[in-house]
């Protein structure tokens, strides 16, 4: 369009935007604690699932072995996007609450060579935290070569993740969780050994739009400072990325996961107080941005969420396929935790007490 | 998150949102001018590019031939996606600023059997114009079983596009062009018989994010007013689609339609006023949304482009790689044709002859 004013979207190739898309590439290496140059971060329209094809299509070749932490519906979902790719996938699947523990993950990195192993560091179907530190350690010990891929859509921002410390290989993310960003952008970090594995494979990428081959120069240039087409990204959604980023970055990454923290604690313990039960059942294995929770005895959900509504509180609903009527979700990251002049947390933990308390739940 | 405010983000399953998405999708349907119940629209966190991916992944398996009418850049990125996922291309190529010619069309679609053939209705690298009425009768007369697939990212909302009617089996798109939309969304619109040969295809959908298998039930639950979820989408992006959805079916669209040819004209006549030539020499095949226009003699795009700029016009530079330096683009569709209280289109003529005369350029 001809004209440039505010009723008008930016250009992608204007100086502006250029310029904003750079400062957002470059403080995701902030977020997710690298500084190695190597490292390279993507920023896409699409969603967290578009973060599985960039993997599955670019990292991967087709016959190649994955091993695939099984936690829930987010784990098998990643799985699934790895076999629609060739992959030859192995999951080594937990009990529902829980996730795979060291000494098994140990044995199957013996078995056989694995190209990647896939963790999802919280699975929203669940609230398991899978930990990283030293599950990488453990990869780097066994299986040296094998690449490390975190699913971190419902981490990012929310828990500790220090890519370079902890010599991750891939964390792919979504904008809309801990971020506090729109829903729309696939975003996600790759260390330059995973970038390696996509320029060395012996096949061509098989997707054209979540080809690395085709975006890596268009990150770089924008990077760079420097205008670059391959497809037409969302200016006014990579701008409140960069707001959101801005925000975060404002404070130290550890004050923002020490609050989570806090907040998570103290919903945990409300939660236990009004004697439920979380889905993960481990207090080592729980997440700190979101609460997977038993439904009170004798209550449906069904009746449960539309009472909380009206309280004002939206919950979700059971998604894990063994347990689907039996619990809710509890999301409580970002905004909600971090701004003291909100007290969502406790209105919502109150909430969840008084309302199952109208469906007729007393605690045993 | 447990609150319901407007500083949050609605919630995917929110019934407020599933009903705009539903909405929302209903209202392709009378964008796109079909009524026939088996169309399925589709709407994605994307961009136009990612509808290649979703043609090329669903509709044509590994192997099968596809002949792509060759008008410029466009063009060959989508012949280019089509090869990612093992499709045949035969690429009929006309010379820069034309088209290929209906002899030549239904030469090469009696030499072979083709699964699709694809045609770029606006070729946004020449602001060519494809004809596609002509075209479809030809493609049922000699090859009924190919699939008509248009790359309408340049043409939806200013160009008409009349599906049912003309027998399109697909047409692709994005939010950001002439839909007035922010960028982020792909959106695309296919015939029953596309769907059927997605769901006989005899090979998986070749990608996971941009499969339709698992798309098409998720659309019908929203149109359905059903919430539902594979991956999730992005509300705020859905409901500005929804609010320029509404906007343009206020009005018939042929009244849309003529206002951006109405408009095209008198750009069309400005610029040959000014004595410069358009890239589509052809009056029958230029787009009514966009102009290609090459350089005044002697003058340089490097030059020319920031003089606009300082009067407050963005014209984009040349992508089309055979004249890439020798010409600019001037867009000219959605509101800055279509509200009269702007005077944009005379603002950017008149702008480009002052420019041009500044960088020395006089009529011959």
């Amino acid at each position: 369009m001809p004209c440039r004013d505010k009723n008008y979207s930016e250009s992608h190739v204007a100086a502006g935007f250029v310029a904003t898309f750079g400062e957002t590439l470059s403080m995701l290496r902030k977020l997710f604690q690298t500084s190695d140059p190597s490292s390279q971060p993507f920023v896409l329209s699409g969603s967290g699932t578009l973060s599985w094809d960039l993997v599955a299509a670019n990292l991967i070749e087709p016959g190649e072995d994955v091993l695939v932490l099984g936690t829930g519906y987010f784990s098998d979902g990643f799985a699934d996007c790895l076999r629609v790719y060739g992959t030859t996938v192995t999951e080594l699947k937990a009990p529902v609450g829980t996730k795979p523990q060291l000494p098994e993950i140990e044995k199957a990195l013996s078995e056989k060579r694995y190209k990647a192993i896939t963790v999802t560091h919280v699975d929203t179907s669940t609230g398991v935290l899978s930990e990283l530190q030293q599950l990488s350690a453990l990869v780097r010990r066994v299986s040296p070569d094998t690449l490390i891929i975190v699913d971190g859509v419902c981490s990012v921002a929310c828990e500790e993740i220090d890519f370079d410390a902890w010599g991750l290989d891939g964390v792919v993310t979504a904008s809309q969780k801990a971020i506090g960003c729109p829903a729309g952008l696939s975003i996600s970090m790759f260390s330059g050994r995973a970038m390696k594995a996509a320029q060395n494979r012996k096949t061509p990428p098989a997707s054209y739009f979540a080809s690395m081959k085709n975006w890596t120069p268009i990150m770089q240039n924008y990077e760079a400072k420097k205008p670059s087409y391959f497809a037409t990204p969302s200016p006014q959604l990579i701008h409140a990325l960069h707001t959101a980023l801005s925000q975060i970055l404002a404070k130290p990454v550890s004050e923002r996961f020490a609050a989570h923290r806090a907040a998570s604690d103290r919903i945990k313990k409300a939660i236990a107080g009004l004697g439920l039960k979380q889905v993960a059942a481990n207090p080592d294995e729980q997440a700190h941005g979101m609460t997977a929770i038993y439904l009170p005895d004798g209550v449906k959900g069904a009746d449960l969420l539309p009472i909380l509504a009206k309280k004002g509180i939206v919950f979700a609903g059971g998604i894990h396929k063994e347990i689907v009527s039996k619990y809710i979700r509890f999301g409580h990251m970002g905004v909600s935790v971090l701004d003291p002049k909100r007290n969502d947390v406790d209105h919502a933990t109150k909430s969840l007490g008084e309302a199952s308390a109208e469906c007729g739940y007393k605690k045993a």
